[in-house]
C-alpha cells in the first residue's frame, strides 16, 4: 500500500475538533510521519496508527503547529521502551530544542535518535522501494516539502510465457531486471517475450506551508498525489500572500500545472468552520481534488 | 467560587482518553492554570474554559507530561491577539526552552510574557483574595507544589444588630475590619456586638508529582482540599518509590496527617484502565476522597 493518512488538517489554531498538521505516509510495510503538531500521539491512538512501525519523521518547518507534538511522541516512545533507531529530518534549530527538553527532564532515551538537518533540495532517504527528497518552499521561515517517489518497479513476468518457454523459477529475479534467458541448448529467450512493462512508479508530494510558487509545479511534474495547503479561500488572497500561505485557486493551479493525478488540500484556517467551499472553489480549476479529512486514508494511485 | 477543574488526570503516557496533567483553579473571577501537558489547549476548548481569563500559569516541573502543551497555548494566545500580560511561574530552564522555540518560529508574542523562576518555598503571587506559594516536593528532578490560600476574610456583619444600633452604612467597611463604632453622642458600640467571625479561609494544595513525604502533611496542616498524586496502587509501592511517585495509601496518609478536609487523587498510571481500585484503597485510610476526573470541577469547601 502506498497511501497517506491525515491526522491533522487545520492551521495553527486547533478548532472545531480539527488538529494541527500531521500525516502518516505508508509505503508498503514502512510508515513515515510527516509533521507532528500538538496532540499527534493522541490522534495516533484514536486512529490506531501502529506507531512502532515509524522509524523516520519529517518536519517541514518550525512553526509550532507542525512540530509541538514531536517531543511528546519521542518521550512516549521512550516510556514504551522503544529500542529501534529513529531518524528525524528537520530544520537544524530543532536539534537544540529537543536536547534542552530532554536535559531538563533528565531523560536519556532508550533508543538511538538520529537528527538530520534539512538543507536545500536533496535525497534524504532511500530504500529498495522508495526515494524521499526534500525541496524548499516559500514560507515565512525556512520550510521544506517532501517528495515520496517509488523506485522504478521490476518488469512484470507473464506466467503463461514462462511456462511456454519452461524458464526455471530460479531465473525469475534476473528476468524482472531485464536479462534474457539462455537455455541449456544455447537458445536465447528474449526478455521482452516473457515480461511486460511494470506499472509506472507512483509519487506523493507534501508541499507543507507555502505561498503560491509556480516552480513547485515544475519540480513535481507528473506527481500522482499532490498535497497542497489551502489555508484560505480565494477571496483572502491578499491575506494568504501576507502570511505566505495559499488559496484554493492557487493550490488547484499548482496541481494543474504539475499535471498531478489527484490533489489533496488541507491546513484550513480556523476562520472556516464549514469546508465545502474549499471544494467548490478548487474543482472548477482541478477536478480531482479531495479535502484532507482527519482519520481518512488516501491511496496514492 | 473557589474550585479546581481537572483537564488531565493521567501520568506520562496519554491513554484511555485520559490526558497529561493540567488543572484550572478558580479563585472568584480569576483563573489560574496549574501544569499544562500536551493537548491542554484542546481540553480547554472541550470543557469551555475561558482561557482569556488566565493570567498566571504555574508549572510544577519539567517532565513533559506537565508542560509540553505550554508553548502551544502561549502561541495560540498570540494568534488570538492577546495583549494582556501573562505570568509563568516555572523551573528556571523552561525560560530558554520557550525562548528557543519562539526564535525558531520567528514569533514575537503580542503580549508581555513574564517568567518567574521557582526557588525554594515562598509566596509567588498575592492579591486581595488569595496568596499562592510554592513548596518543594520530592521527585526525580526539581519539582514544586502550589498552595492557594484565601486571605483572612472580613468580619460578617449582623444586619439586625446594625439596625438596632442604627449604624450608618458608610461605616460598614470599618466594622468588617474590626473597628468599634462611636455614636455622635460619644457612645461606643463594640465591634463584637454587631459582627461575627468570618468563615475560615479556605485552601487548595496541589502536590504535583512526588514520592511519599511526611513533611508535606506538616506544611499543609488543615488544608481544605488536597490534591495528591496516586500514580500507583498500593501493591506497586516499590515501583512508586523507584520512580519518586506515590501510592493510594501514601496519598491518603498525607491527607490524614495533614488533617485535610478532602482529598483529590490523580496522575494515574497508564497501566490502570479502570480506576475504581484507587478509591477502594484510599477511602479506608481517608474517607473523603475523590478521583480527579477530567472535565469535573471540585469545589474547595
Amino acid at each position: 500500500m502506498f497511501a497517506v493518512t491525515i491526522l491533522g488538517n487545520n492551521s495553527a489554531l486547533p478548532m472545531y475538533n480539527r488538529h494541527p498538521t500531521a500525516q502518516v505516509v505508508y509505503v508498503h510495510d514502512q510508515l513515515f510521519l510527516v509533521d507532528c503538531g500538538e496532540g499527534t500521539q493522541m490522534q495516533m491512538t484514536l486512529y490506531k496508527i501502529r506507531r512502532s512501525k515509524i522509524n523516520h519523521i519529517f518536519i517541514s518547518h518550525l512553526h509550532g503547529d507542525h512540530y509541538f507534538g514531536l517531543v511528546g511522541l519521542l518521550s512516549s516512545y521512550g516510556l514504551n521502551g522503544r529500542t529501534e533507531d529513529l531518524w528525524i529530518y528537520a530544520p537544524a534549530p530543532l536539534r537544540q530544542i529537543l536536547t534542552l527538553q530532554f536535559e531538563a527532564a533528565n531523560v536519556i532515551l532508550p533508543y538511538p535518535l538520529h537528527f538530520i538537518p534539512l538543507e536545500g533540495e536533496q535525497t534524504i532517504y532511500e530504500d529498495k522501494r522508495v526515494t524521499i527528497s526534500c525541496f524548499e518552499v516559500s514560507h515565512r521561515i525556512p520550510c521544506w516539502g517532501f517528495l515520496f517517489r517509488e523506485k522504478k518497479k521490476p518488469l512484470k513476468l507473464l506466467s503463461e510465457k514462462l511456462q511456454e518457454y519452461a524458464i526455471p523459477s530460479s531465473f525469475y529475479k534476473q528476468l524482472k531486471e531485464g536479462e534474457d534467458y539462455i537455455t541449456r541448448e544455447g537458445a536465447v529467450i528474449k526478455n521482452e517475450w516473457v515480461t511486460e512493462a511494470p506499472l509506472p512508479p507512483l509519487s506523493y508530494a507534501y508541499c507543507a506551508d507555502t505561498a503560491y510558487m509556480e516552480s513547485i509545479a515544475e519540480k513535481l511534474k507528473g506527481v500522482t498525489l499532490l498535497y497542497h495547503e489551502t489555508t484560505y479561500l480565494a477571496n483572502a488572497e491578499a491575506k494568504a500572500a501576507s502570511r505566505a500561505h495559499s488559496t484554493t485557486i492557487q493550490a488547484a493551479t499548482v496541481a494543474l500545472k504539475a499535471n498531478a493525478k489527484r490533489l489533496l488540500i488541507g491546513h484550513f484556517s480556523s476562520r472556516y468552520e464549514v469546508l465545502d467551499e474549499f471544494l467548490n472553489e478548487t474543482r472548477p480549476v482541478f477536478e480531482n481534488t479531495s479535502l484532507a479529512i482527519e482519520g481518512v486514508t488516501y491511496l496514492v494511485r
